[in-house]
């Protein structure tokens, strides 16, 4: 009998007595067997349905219950067109049947402590953070709950890059900043189950200690490499730094850390209502 | 026969058709029925059952994959009395059989980037927003979880109150910040769905629309005040704004953000190994 330490053993690539005890049923393999899909059948996903999936997202805890998030479906065409042709590389943001925008949102409670007649007095980093975590666990609840419902997702945190368009193409007022875009559809093609980092990695018992990393990185490069080499395309930045026959995880996590990505978001931000004070 | 309907309609307080051909069993009855749960049964959290959920949350999707986020299990008794200490109004953070702190976590990708002879070039907010997103979507992953195995969980933000010491506690090198803490349990004594505010207010279609606000937000206070009254005790900075008979929900949020929270937590960020540019 298949049992979670089963799927345990393939989402970190190392074989596991975890949850041998527990049939691979059920919600639990649902969270362990989770894979983005990026590819989507014809079918449309019933509003009905899409709109029992937002109230689970709803449903997600909320920082102090301030719930400092909105959600953006985007149905019109033109919108659809606008944030695909940003983002070529990825035809699903075009193709998804159902495209959302799961935004931090500051304006709200700023706007409510005017009615209520009070200043507002949290423009500042952890404000923003709780923002962003809300808007992170509607999102995380909306992903667990289509994956239960049998459809895919991808999150598209790329909407980021080109923040000033995104927030003028969904009119998000000052306070108010994306976090990540969502494809949801009916799935096609195979799920490919990403190879985690071991929680030898991620884990940590009473403190924080890194002490193995470099032998636990390289031994799951190693993983990675044997399951899912990096294709050539797929190696960032190789116009600077080359294309390798090998290119690990590790190797390519570094090339992408060395060159900064988004450094224009905070001045976005600052200019966008948020002071980070 | 019980549907998704007769639930959604419990989260916001509002009758509504939505989900009413779908029965009210399964996974998507989970994520509707959520419920932050702080009061526990003495029975322990099996150490192998923890570790299928810790599973889980690595499980979660990350931004690039990058994974950059650490959870710490905190079992060392001094550790928790430590945090219980300075929570005297959460008991709770003593009396779980479980507690964890998410944490973002941007040391490791510096590390890895020195391990590869790159430089790290991502020092920014937005590298630190990614950083609490991938922790927050593991933490809504465990909690998924963990409610699907029949556990509870309850997240504390609080331990930010006291982010330095927090960060001494745990030992959390420069780059490693706390997002939230999280009690998990077998849950004790009845579940409370906490009043979501109405999908109107919280989802947009195409645009950010908030032209309803004020009459939105004054029904969804009347349906909170009607369902769970805010009780004297919990009315945010009584000593400065006195108590209210009736003091709804916008009232309070206007009340906790009309005062600075945590806004030290920027200067930690910064002294802490994330200059945020």
């Amino acid at each position: 009998m298949s049992t979670l330490a089963d799927l345990i053993s393939e989402r970190f690539g190392i074989e596991t007595e975890t949850g041998r005890a527990m049939p691979a049923d059920g919600p639990l393999a649902g969270f362990l067997g989770h894979a983005t899909r990026r590819r989507y059948t014809d079918q449309p996903v019933d509003d009905d349905l899409l709109n029992v999936l937002l109230a689970c997202a709803q449903s997600a805890p909320a920082k102090s219950d301030l719930q400092q998030y909105s959600i953006v479906v985007v149905r019109d065409a033109a919108t659809r067109q606008a944030f695909a042709d940003k983002l070529p590389n990825m035809p699903w943001v075009g193709e998804a049947p159902v495209f959302l925008v799961f935004c931090g949102d500051v304006s709200r409670g700023r706007k409510i402590a005017a009615m209520r007649g009070y200043p507002h007095a949290n423009d500042n980093v952890d404000t923003f953070m709780n923002a962003a975590v809300d808007a992170a666990l509607a999102m995380q609840a909306l992903i667990g709950a289509a994956n239960a419902a049998g459809l895919g997702c991808c999150p598209i945190s790329h909407i980021r890059n080109d923040v000033e368009d995104a927030a003028d193409l969904l009119g998000l007022p000052p306070g108010v900043f994306p976090v990540a875009g969502m494809c949801v559809g009916w799935p096609a093609g195979r799920a490919y189950v990403t190879l985690r980092l071991p929680p030898a990695v991620v884990v940590h018992q009473d403190r924080y200690d890194d002490s193995g990393l470099e032998d636990e990185i390289a031994a799951y490069d190693a993983r990675r490499h044997a399951r899912f080499p990096i294709k050539p395309e797929s190696q960032r930045h190789s116009d600077k730094y080359g294309v390798l026959d090998v290119c690990t995880w590790s190797e390519n996590v570094a090339r992408q850390l060395s060159l900064p990505e988004r450094d224009g978001f905070r001045s976005f931000l600052n200019g966008h209502g948020l002071a980070l004070d």
